[in-house]
């Protein structure tokens, strides 16, 4: 026996049936929240048995779409992913070549084939043969990275005989891929088909991220590219690769390989520089940005077991303790070092943006520190901690900023008054009142992105998504010029109690709820219909 | 940033590295909670570089165990699993020879060898060249089914030059080579080592059993395999199968194929009996039985797919609405329909018991129909609906007694006054007062299992597995006697919100916690020294 609630089937983690039951894609009607210019659908040249609705498993939601009853249908030995007449991408452009081999796989790779034979002639829809992909920008991008201002906007049109899909830059089409191979579908006897439609989309917020933290646990270069893909499938842009922490040092160091020789789990729980290039390259290839954080001063214990006198010594009294606090602001050496490696680290990391942490720095240590005191005396900070570690951040930002490199910073580097770049994106993260931050952070003009509702690691039973999903993360106080400051959100999976073992099922769909809340329209809010939508968006994941 | 809390590793599904930091398995002394005689080691021959301490990766602990510092060493291409002189079983013991390959290969087939070689002469260990098994019952029980009373006690010796392993049946000889093989550790060189140590062993409770949903959501035969194997990791010796329910019905039955035909969420959501044959073998070669329960008068939905007529019809004052509540307990189609559908699962099920549900009954659907209102005035129930359950329940506890099968209970049936064979197991799963309930079942002179603190489907973040280890099963009011009634307990992880693609990192190590419980003496209760064990125990799980 078990328990008077929670009877029905639910989304968190896990939806139901494993496999696609195909009568699941099958519904007859449905309103979205989502503004479209034509609501009702054209009349069906037949009713279909079926009655197919496509854009019941699209997700994120497009901006605005039409779609019709009028399907096409794909020979996956015939039907062709190709540049179009105008594009400014060809044959040459790579990322769009692994792009269409990559479709083409999602859509015809893993035949749903039932038995049975499919009745005499009750199949003889009209065929689609190609979607053509035309770039419009003159520079289409193929060989750069994706960046804060990238364009993302898409139109796709798929009608008899061949689908279009135009964007202005690259990113754009990636997104459109996705939302084209959305489309297609399968029916019981393997035939595959799309509806007549046309989509008009572009996300709501630029920054659109997933945190992964490879410092609690060590995570292998397989579950990160699997996410990468999982990214993709939600039109997630931003990955926040929490690297290093107190715990473990994983990234392997050109200048200074001593951190991760000493500092990762063993010697083979680490991520080499190929590690990192490929990392890279994968997720520049669905348009995802790498974003790396080495936090300091604090969350630094693991940086000490490779740099022998970065850490600051604690005391007992008169006594060094043998534990060592946060990085020791007070030394020349500490910014020699970080000179130098944040010098790597701006080479390795090709994104415009650095994230370096500033959370949670315990003060205690310092406090205990004979010359961290004298210091604290010699600079006037009185006994105002956070003023040292303002000083120290300062100068972090100041090196950073001397390598064209921007940076994100966790809430409490702002809330601690740093001078920082105008240019530089606040992370709001402290669940208790972030819409007040959110208000404080933009009111002073900064570039704001939220992580604070949607810590995913935080589990419980049932469906949490619909939380995640229920937050609006433009509901707080604020002109219209600050709504503009908050740029996006990130979902963080903390790890905690994440490893490779349960990655992917904490992770995915839950993430999907802030994925379709950052790129959809506001006011695609109903829960009933993304719990349809995301049942079929979760089948197609699998 | 993340969060002022839970900055340690923990153990809530995941544990420190997912592959095993070779130096986690060292440890330099301990004391278990648990009763030793010696607890002091015999003085080592020479001091060893390791210093492993076979003790700290043993899961469950044993009930007596003394180890030496002496290791011994086992070359993989020498080391043999034998028959013992004197032993009742022999090579014509399939499921010994079965066991002895499947120990070999956890022991020897995932080398962890590390690069490096070993420094010269560090290594000459005294070798161990055989594990001789042996079974002293005339009837060691190879070609049976586990059952209640089987005994799953055994002796471990292990010495230079051979090791030896005595039980009465071959229960217990499958509880002694799974601890036989958690001895047994590489080194960082590749060399396989077993301290000298002599165990005594036997179960606290003889009930130790996972529950698995496959209704909420069909869990493909792999997965219950792969749970199969991880109950023997943990010594677990029930898998209470909660096959179908409301959900769906993929038990495929050979009377009425209809019910899944019809009841199952697709033609291939379903347990044809060949999968059930393989479900049943595979578990009686790890020592498990396995308990199907067929859940009715409630939970009973998919049912009525396959089967008209079965379930009530519910009304709206006079009209039938549509819908159907519970089994109808008034028809004699409904008794003849269970007869029969019994004593197919009476046949399939070799295990003694039959679990038989009968909770969470509601009775609206039995209140809206007037033949049911009729039938309730003629036997004179009144108003009390539980009486009512109470008549169907009792038909059906005679139906399955009169196949010479005990059955199993939800706590309901108890509290409703069925009447209930002596030897019936009533499964005590409400949270509230469970020690209470305990108390009545045992009072009133019934056998009793505990699940209620055991719902490994309830989440919640952190290391919850504490909570489930804390609990004392024998902690209600009552008599030796009473205490005696209580034969074990179930970790349940009930279906709604796992499937194949999360059952595993959800379930493990997580009911490890429960199954030490059940197993272990009652005063194995130190928190830290656990946390030591299950970490090990979690790697060599993985």
């Amino acid at each position: 026996s078990r328990r008077a609630m929670g009877r029905a089937m639910g989304l968190a983690g896990v939806l139901v049936g494993l496999f696609l039951v195909p009568a699941v894609l099958v519904s007859t009607s449905l309103r979205h929240g989502a503004p479209r210019a034509e609501p009702a659908p054209e009349p069906a040249e037949r009713e279909l048995a079926s009655g197919a609705v496509p854009e019941d498993s699209l997700w994120p939601l497009p901006q605005w779409l039409r779609t019709s009853r009028r399907q096409l249908q794909l020979a996956p030995a015939r039907f062709q992913l190709v540049h179009g007449a105008g594009s400014s991408a060809g044959p040459a452009c790579g990322l769009l070549q692994d792009a269409f081999r990559r479709y083409y796989e999602y859509m015809f790779g893993q035949s749903r084939r039932r038995r049975g034979r499919r009745p005499l002639g009750a199949r003889a829809d009209p065929e689609l043969s190609q979607l053509q992909v035309v770039i419009e920008s003159r520079d289409p991008g193929c060989h750069s990275y994706p960046h804060l201002a990238s364009n993302e906007a898409y139109h796709l049109t798929v009608t008899e005989p061949v689908a279009v899909l135009k964007a202005n830059e690259v990113w754009g089409a990636l997104r459109g891929l996705e939302t084209f191979s959305q489309l297609v579908h399968e029916d019981d006897y393997g035939s595959f088909l799309v509806n007549e439609s046309e989509i008009d989309d572009f996300p709501r917020f630029a920054h659109r991220g997933i945190l992964l933290d490879t410092s609690r646990h060590y995570l292998p270069l397989k579950s990160i590219l699997t996410n990468l893909d999982a990214m993709a499938f939600n039109k997630f842009n931003v990955l926040h690769w929490h690297i290093v922490d107190d715990q473990s040092f994983p990234y392997q160091s050109i200048y200074f390989p001593e951190l991760s020789d000493k500092g990762a789990y063993s010697y083979n729980h680490i991520y080499t520089p190929t590690d990192i290039r490929l990392v890279i390259e994968y997720a520049r290839l669905r348009g995802i940005r790498v974003i790396p954080e080495f936090d300091t001063p604090g969350h630094t214990q693991s940086w000490g077991k490779g740099q022998k006198g970065l850490l600051t010594p604690c005391y007992s009294g008169e006594q060094p303790t043998g534990s060592f606090g946060p990085v020791n602001p007070i030394l020349n050496t500490t910014y020699n070092f970080m000179t130098k490696f944040f010098k790597e680290i701006s080479s390795v990391f090709p994104d415009a943006y650095i994230h370096l942490g500033g959370d949670e720095v315990n003060f205690d240590c310092w406090k205990s520190n004979p010359e961290v005191k004298e210091f604290m005396k010699k600079q006037g900070f009185g006994i105002d901690y956070a003023k040292l570690e303002s000083y120290y951040i300062q100068k972090i930002l100041n090196i950073v900023s001397s390598y064209d490199k921007g940076y994100m910073v966790w809430q409490e580097v702002f809330d601690n008054k740093a001078q920082l770049k105008p240019e530089t994106v606040v992370q709001v993260w402290m669940e208790n009142n972030y819409a007040h931050e959110l208000s404080s952070v933009t009111g002073a003009g900064f570039t704001a992105i939220l992580a604070a509702p949607w810590y995913l690691d935080y589990i419980s039973y049932g469906q949490d998504w619909k939380k995640y999903y229920s937050v609006e993360p433009l509901n707080f106080p604020g002109s219209e010029k600050q709504k503009k400051l908050l740029i996006g959100g990130e979902a963080c999976l903390w790890g905690e109690f994440v490893d490779a073992t349960n990655l992917t099922p904490r992770l995915w769909p839950r993430a999907s709820a802030v994925g379709e809340r950052l790129w959809s329209s506001w006011n695609v809010t109903n829960l009933q219909d993304a719990y349809k939508r995301l049942t079929n968006h979760r089948c197609r994941m699998l």
